[in-house]
């Protein structure tokens, strides 16, 4: 076999394709238009369906495979040494998606991590230091809060116990969950830490296709603030009820939502805010509402404007709550600090992705990712890849093959340089 | 047996709230304070335990029980002639309920009807005309739009077949769930116009117990105006997607919910504007809402300015879907022109309660309300009593057990001013 010089090694993107597509399959839906995007809710049957799937994938790659007490799995090549216990390399991301998913976010992460193993396996590299994949539960947090959280337990910064007595928004809770669909592993948590970690992701917004750049090299994630605000107000006669005598849950909610979005375009900046969950209670067309519940969702990658705007938030609903006369209660669903990641492991990508010939610009992250839990414990990056039209959470979700190749490739070249080899490829382990 | 002078004439208080007890032990809620309220939507299990209850009071009371193919069900007591094809006196209301009601709202009309046939039986008076007792399908429209179905096919204002092919809030339909309740009846529609139609209802607003007043004479009904609106923008990443290319259907959902809200405060006067429900799609944390639904209640005595609210609510929508970048399409759930009830019914109420020593006043009704229907055909007339703190669509909502008595009172009075009497009870049948 003609073995490359490690530096020209590429990842092979039908068999990348391919995984993605089969991946696809399980817990398919379709846009309006068509558009083919996936429903995989953490710890559902489908959930379970893509676990098996990929676990599978590790196993018939050789992998090593560990599932941990929050249902985290990652597959363990070793290194030269054999040896199972040195710090691995890691790379990875999630499998679970939101009600309204793409095939692409999480996902590319997992499965360019197998590529890159299996392009390792085919040309007989071996590295200096153990190349782990993982996918960690529960990513997305569109069925339990906090988001991030098998991460968030893997590097120890959520306790286990509290994990999985997580409640979810049908009631179900994370533990039951992972029994019920085979999950709750026996390797325990917070793992062992990684001595790099890098995860590829789609973009998931618009900057790289509007700047004609291939690959992001992330510096860091913004910060994100969760609440959910109950309202509780007067259930009344819509028709009898003169509109000053009003309690109104429903009114408030909308006000509050109608706030947030006034709120993000006066701070400015990279303040987003989202009020993605409205529910009224009873819901009657002519029954004003007696409670409500919304969600808002604030990022910034300034923590002092972040908190800025949980505070002004938090004003207005005093202020709304007395003028109503309702009460508002707030409950924190999440709450992460922006992150900053490593200088060193910033420039490794930006330099690679030079070398490999593909346009390149650093950014920030605008979602929360996996990798902000495992700065936290080693050197951390992120590779992006740009979305089409910026649009993510969404079936019509789409990066161009070329694109996802590319950030595979980067993927490996950054993996092989960090894990270490003797540089020719075919090495015996010793 | 002592025979009373008619005028002297009085319903048994006991049993008006037996019966009302009785009824509200099909399907009871409870309120925040442990408040006794009923869920008894259209068409239900408990829609059908309620039915089956009242028509087996109207058969032991010995009237002859009609049901028509929507569902409505009355039973006729009959005149001195004893011919059931006579226009009868007709009172009445309805027994279902909204997702979160009370004992009283509909259920005390139904009642006080039985009741005053009850007290005439039970004092061997015969009248000149029929009285027929009847409670009419779906008048909430909490399940089904729209309101007052039953009362509005009845008087022939909706085709029945239309009525029937209805899909409610969970997909069901109406001819389907009649059947499958057995109140498919076979009695045609429309139904046979009353000489007169009185309906005996809690005021479900706080106007009588502001003034004092025991009794309401009813003036006319508030012209309603029910909108749905469906909102399509595009599902996105709370995190990523900056604030200027968002196409978000909560977004417009709030907005259009707090416009709603500051209209009625502009016009004023009569005018009302309720949304009492919000849906979003895909109704997560972090996802920009792809879709939503809101429903918008506008309610004003003089039609001209209803007509102006539904033109300027359309005319903001419009501005507001080019704004956000999304659709909005209206769907009309119901539309009910102000009525003004009959010169001389309304006299009737207000001149019998002043006899019977009751506090009395006239008012228009903020609700919709069966008899609307019925004056279409008839000359109508309602009696309120009232509601403490203007509560209603609420397990709170409570009318003094008096106050209930004073109501069935001036209902009995007025059927039998209407039916005619020889004034001496004890006639005999012809």
């Amino acid at each position: 076999m003609s073995v490359p010089d490690r530096g020209d090694l590429r990842v092979d993107g039908s068999r990348l394709h391919a995984r993605i597509a089969a991946l696809h399959e399980i817990a398919p839906i379709s846009g309006p238009g068509g558009e083919p995007g996936n429903a995989r809710l953490a710890l559902t049957d489908a959930d379970r369906e893509g676990r098996d799937l990929v676990r599978a994938w590790m196993a018939e790659l050789g992998l090593h495979v560990h599932v941990d007490g929050i249902g985290n799995v990652w597959g363990v090549r070793p290194g030269r040494s054999g040896r199972l216990d040195e710090p691995a390399v890691m790379t990875g991301s999630h499998i679970d998606t939101v009600g309204t998913g793409g095939r692409f976010d999480g996902n590319l992460g997992v499965l360019a991590g197998l590529e890159v193993v299996e392009t390792l396996e085919r040309h007989g590299v071996v590295t200096e230091r153990p190349i782990a994949v993982a996918f960690f539960t529960n990513e997305e947090g569109a069925r339990f809060a906090p988001d991030m959280m098998g991460s968030l337990v893997f590097v120890g910064g959520l306790a286990l116990e509290e994990a999985l007595d997580t409640t979810g928004i049908d009631g179900a809770r994370v533990g039951a969950e992972l029994a019920r669909i085979g999950y709750a592993g026996a390797t325990p948590c917070p793992g062992p830490s990684p001595c790099a970690f890098v995860e590829l992701h789609v973009e998931q917004g618009p900057v790289l296709e509007a700047e004609g750049c291939t690959i992001g090299s992330v510096t860091g994630v913004q910060g994100i603030s969760w609440q959910e605000l109950t309202i509780v107000g007067q259930s009344n006669h819509a028709g009898t009820t003169p509109m000053r005598l009003r309690h109104d849950s429903g009114y408030v909610a909308a006000e509050l939502a109608v706030f947030a979005r006034r709120l993000a375009l006066e701070l400015g900046g990279s303040q987003v805010a989202t009020v993605g969950t409205i529910e009224l209670h009873p819901n009657l067309v002519n029954v004003v509402a007696a409670s409500a519940r919304v969600t808002i969702d604030l990022r910034n990658t300034d923590d002092g404007v972040l908190r800025t705007a949980e505070e002004r938030l938090a004003e207005h609903a005093r202020d709304l709550a007395a003028a109503e006369g309702v009460t508002i209660t707030a409950r924190r669903l999440a709450r992460f600090e922006p992150v900053a990641f490593d200088p060193a492991m910033i420039a490794l990508v930006e330099r690679t992705a030079e070398r490999l010939g593909h346009p390149v610009m650093r950014l920030p992250s605008g979602a929360g990712h996996d990798a902000q839990m495992l700065a936290r414990v080693c050197p951390t990056a992120m590779i992006f890849t740009p979305s089409v039209g910026g649009i993510s959470h969404n079936p019509a979700e789409l990066t161009a093959p070329a694109d996802l190749e590319a950030g595979a490739d980067v993927l490996l070249q950054v993996l092989l340089e960090l894990a270490g080899t003797d540089g020719g490829g075919g090495g015996e382990r010793r």
